[in-house]
C-alpha cells in the first residue's frame, strides 16, 4: 500500500514528465525545427499539454490532496512534504476553478487576437485590434469572476505569475518608483550625451559568441547540464534542472546584444540549475515566480554584465577577441557606452534606467482596464499621455505606441509587473550580498563569482517553489520586496555615468 | 455520435503524438541533449512510451475494432479505412498478446545483457556474456509461445519486422543467394587489388558535408520537411511526414563515409518524406517493414550513389571541392576504389558485395538458437565456422566474431533478415525500373532523379504501411521478393569493377 504522500508524487511525477517532454518540444520548436515541421509539432504539443492537464486536475490527484489535508493537519508547515501539498493544493485548485468551455473560448479568442495584432501592428491601425482586445479583456474578467473576490480584481490576474502578491503591493512599490525614476531621466536628458560609437561598427557573430560563452562559463553556466543555440528571440527553458538549456540572437547592428542576451538567460539558467533536485518531478520544481525569476537574469546581465568592476576583469579579453573595433577604446568609455540612456519608444530596446518606465505604464493600464476606469477604446490616448508624461517623447504612431507588444493579445494580464519587480529583487539581492561580502566589488573585479553565486543557490535556487517570491524576499533581506535599493543603484551608477 | 471508425482514428491520433514525441526526444538525446540530461530524459521517454502503450492496448481501441469488425464485414477489403482497422486489429492483437509482466521481466534482462555485452566484446570475453544471452534467447522463446504455432518458431519474430514474411520464405531466398554470392567473392578475391590510396589521406569535414548536401538536395530530400545533424551513430527518424531528420557522423580515417551515411539515411527520408500525408496519425504512416526501409536507403547509397553514371555527373563537383586530394584521380579510378571488395570480419564497415554474407550467417545462427538446434555455448564455434566458409577468413577472437553485434542483447531476434531484405528488394525495382525507363542511367549520368523519384512515390513511398512486403513487391515487380536481380547486379558489376 502507498501513502496517499505517494501516490500523490507518483502522480505529479508523470504529470512533470508531460510538461518537460512538452517544453523540450517548444524548445525545438524555436531552435532547430524544419518550417514544414510546424503542423506536427502544434498536435504533439496540443495532446501532451492537453494530457498533462487532464492528469493534473484529475479526481485522482484531487483524492489525494483530500486525504493529505486530514492527516497532515498537525505536521510542520515548512516541511518539504507540507510544502508540497500546500503548492500542489493551491495549484490544483486555481486549476479545477477554470471551466473547460472557458480555457477552449480563451484559447480561440487570443489565437485570433494575436493573429489581429500581427496585422494591426503592422499597418499600426489600433481600431483593427480593438474588438479583440475588448473581447480578451472581457475573458480576463471573466476569469477573474471564477475566484473568491480579492481586495482587487486584478489581485486574481497578478497571483498567477506572482503568487501573494497584490495590485496594493505592486502600486505601492510602483508609486515611489516612478516618481524618482521619471525625475532621475529628465536629470540626465541634460547632461551630455555619452559616445557609443563604437558599438554601432561590425562585429563578428564568432567573437561575440566566443566572449559570452566565456563568460557565462565564469559566471558558473553548467554544461554538463545545459547548452545554448540560437533562436529569433532568447529564451531559456529546462526538463528539470539538469537539462536547462538557453538561446541568444545576433542582430547585426547590435552586436553587444548577443552578449547581454546570453548573460540574461544564464541568469535564468543558474536558477534552473541550482534548484534542488529533491524536487523534481513536484510542483516545487523550477522558480518561485516570473519575478523572481527575472531578478536572477537581470542580476547577471545588469547588476553583474553592466558593471564597472565586472568590465575591468573583462574588458582585456574582448578587446583581444575586437581588436579593430575596440583599439584605443578604454575600459571607462566601453563602460559608459554600454550603460548610456536614451529616452525611447520601444520597451524591448530600453536601457537599464528607462526599462521600468515602460512596465510601469504598462501595469497602471492594465489595472485600470481590469477594473473598468478605463475602456478599451481610449486605450491609445492613455497610453501615449503616459510615455510623454515619464519619458517626455510621445509616440507618433500605435504601431511605435500601444500595439508594440504581443502580450495583451496573448491574453497576457498580470504579467508585465514581474518585470520590474524582477529588477528590484535583484537590487536588494545585490545590497544584501554587499552587506554580508564587503569584498564583493573585489571578487567580481577578479571574475570570482563562486561566493555570488554560492550564497543565491543556498538562499533562492535551491528552494524552487517552497517559498512565495515576498516570503523568499524576507527570508533573505529581512524586508518586504522594497524599491530603494534599486532606486539607490539606479541614482548611484548613472550619476556616475552622466558625471 | 462519432461512427467506431471515427472513434477509432482519434484514439490512434493520440497514440500516434505520444509515439511521434517519444520519437523527437529520442533525436534530441542523440544529437542535442547535455550529457547530465539522460535520467531526465529516461523519464520522459519512459512516460510517454507507457502511456501510448496504455493508449494503444486499451480497452476503447479493442472495442472500437469489435465494432468495426462487426459493421465493416462486407467492405472493400483494400480500402483505406478496411487497411487500417485490418493493421490496427493486427498491431492490437500482437501488443495486448504479450503479458506486461514479460514486457518488464524482457526489458530488465536485455539492459542487464546489454551491460554485460559492452564489457564481454571489451574483454573479447564470450563467457561472460553467456548466460545474459542464455536468459535474452529463453525469453525469445517464450515471447514466442504467447502467439499460435506457425510453421517454424522463428516466423513470429521474423514477423514483427517483416510481416508476412516466413522462415522458410528467408531459408529459401538466401540459400540461392548465398552459394552465388560466396562464389563471386571467391572470385574476385583471385584478382589484383584495385587501388583506393587517395581515399586514405585526410579530408575537411566541410567538404565532405556540403558535398553530401549537394548530393541529397539532388535526390529531392525536402528541406522544408527536414533536416540533418550529426550524431555518434548515423540514423533517421520522423514525428510524420513533415518532419523527417537524419544524420551522418565524421570519422577522420573515413572521409567518404559522411557522404555514403548521408544518402543512406536520405533514402530512408525520402521514404518517410513520401508517405501520403492521408495516413498521418494512423497505423498506416511509416514504412512497410525495416527491410522494405532498408531498400529505399540502399538503393540510393549503392544503386545510385555507387554507381558510375552517378559518378560521371557528381565527380568533378566533388573533385573541385578536394582538389588537393583528388587531382589527377580519373571517375574510372575513384569509381572503383569506392567500390572495392574486401573479405573483412566487421559486418558495419563490409563492403557493398561481402555484407549479405555477414546478415546470412547471423540468421542461420538465429534460426539454429529458435528452434534448439543450437546451444547458445556453441555460438563462437559455429560463428567462426561459417566466417570461413563464407568469407575464406577465420576471426581472430570473439571481439571481431561473435560479440561484434549489440542486437542479441538488445533482444533483437529476426531483425538482421531485414539488412539483406532490402538490398535484395532495392536490386528489384532498381531492375524494373530500368524494364520501365530505359534512360535510367542516362537520367542519372544527368544528375536528373525526378523521375526515379516520382516512381517510387507513386509504387511505394505513399502507401505507407498499406500494403505488406511480400504483397508491396508484387504490385510493382509482378513477383516475389526474389535474389536473381541483385545477383545479377552484383556479378555484372563487380565484374567489370574488377575486370
Amino acid at each position: 500500500m502507498s501513502t496517499p504522500f505517494e501516490t500523490l508524487t507518483t502522480l505529479l511525477a508523470e504529470v512533470a514528465d508531460l510538461r518537460h517532454a512538452a517544453e523540450l518540444l517548444e524548445w525545438d520548436e524555436r531552435v532547430y525545427m524544419p518550417a514544414g515541421g510546424a503542423e506536427v509539432h502544434g498536435e504533439m504539443q496540443a495532446t501532451l499539454r492537453r494530457l498533462a492537464h487532464e492528469k493534473f486536475t484529475s479526481d485522482a490527484v484531487g483524492q489525494a490532496l483530500d486525504d493529505l489535508k486530514r492527516t497532515q493537519g498537525s505536521g510542520n508547515p515548512d516541511s518539504r512534504e507540507s510544502r508540497i501539498v500546500a503548492v500542489t493544493a493551491r495549484d490544483y485548485d486555481k486549476a479545477t476553478k477554470v471551466p473547460p468551455r472557458y480555457v477552449a473560448e480563451h484559447a480561440l479568442a487570443v489565437s485570433a487576437a494575436q493573429h489581429a495584432w500581427g496585422e494591426a501592428r503592422a499597418a499600426s491601425d489600433f481600431a483593427a485590434f480593438l474588438p479583440h482586445l475588448q473581447r480578451v479583456v472581457e475573458l480576463k474578467r471573466e476569469y477573474v469572476s471564477f475566484f473568491p473576490p480579492a481586495a482587487h480584481p486584478y489581485d486574481t490576474l497578478l497571483d498567477d505569475y506572482e503568487p501573494g502578491m497584490t495590485t496594493a503591493d505592486v502600486q505601492s512599490i510602483f508609486g515611489v518608483l516612478r516618481k524618482r525614476q521619471v525625475a532621475l531621466i529628465g536629470a540626465l536628458a541634460q547632461r551630455p550625451q555619452v559616445d557609443d560609437s563604437f558599438l554601432r561598427v561590425s562585429y563578428a557573430e564568432r567573437d561575440l559568441w566566443d566572449f559570452a560563452v566565456e563568460v557565462i562559463t565564469a559566471f558558473g553556466f553548467d554544461w554538463t547540464h545545459g547548452r545554448q543555440d540560437k533562436s529569433a528571440h532568447p529564451f531559456a527553458t529546462s526538463f528539470g534542472s539538469e537539462d536547462v538549456r538557453i538561446t541568444t540572437r545576433w542582430v547585426e547592428d547590435q552586436p553587444l546584444g548577443l552578449l547581454f542576451g546570453t548573460m540574461h538567460e544564464a541568469g535564468h539558467a543558474l536558477y534552473e540549475q541550482g534548484v534542488d533536485r529533491i524536487h523534481h518531478r513536484t510542483q516545487l520544481e523550477g522558480g518561485a515566480s516570473l519575478g523572481v525569476h527575472e531578478s536572477q537574469s537581470r542580476l547577471w546581465e545588469n547588476l553583474v554584465g553592466r558593471s564597472l568592476p565586472f568590465w575591468e576583469h573583462f574588458y582585456p579579453m574582448l578587446q583581444a577577441r575586437c581588436r579593430s573595433q575596440l583599439a584605443g577604446v578604454t575600459v571607462e568609455q566601453f563602460y559608459k557606452a554600454i550603460n548610456k540612456v536614451e529616452r525611447s519608444l520601444i520597451r524591448v530596446e530600453a536601457d537599464e534606467a528607462t526599462y521600468n518606465l515602460h512596465v510601469m505604464l504598462r501595469l497602471e493600464l492594465e489595472i485600470a482596464l481590469i477594473e473598468g476606469s478605463l475602456a478599451v477604446k481610449d486605450l491609445p490616448d492613455a497610453w501615449n499621455g503616459r510615455v510623454e508624461e515619464y519619458l517626455g517623447i510621445r509616440p507618433p504612431s500605435d504601431k511605435l505606441g500601444v500595439l508594440q507588444d504581443i502580450h495583451w493579445s496573448a491574453g497576457l494580464f498580470g504579467y508585465f509587473a514581474t518585470y520590474a519587480l524582477g529588477n528590484l529583487i535583484a537590487a536588494q539581492l545585490w545590497e544584501k550580498f554587499e552587506a554580508l561580502e564587503p569584498s564583493r566589488d573585489g571578487q567580481i573585479g577578479r571574475g570570482d563569482f563562486s561566493r555570488l553565486r554560492a550564497w543565491l543557490k543556498s538562499e533562492l535556487h535551491q528552494h524552487g517553489r517552497m517559498y512565495q517570491p515576498k516570503e523568499l524576499v524576507a527570508r533573505i533581506t529581512g524586508g518586504p520586496i522594497d524599491p530603494e535599493p534599486y532606486l539607490r543603484y539606479l541614482e548611484g551608477k548613472y550619476t556616475a555615468v552622466y558625471a
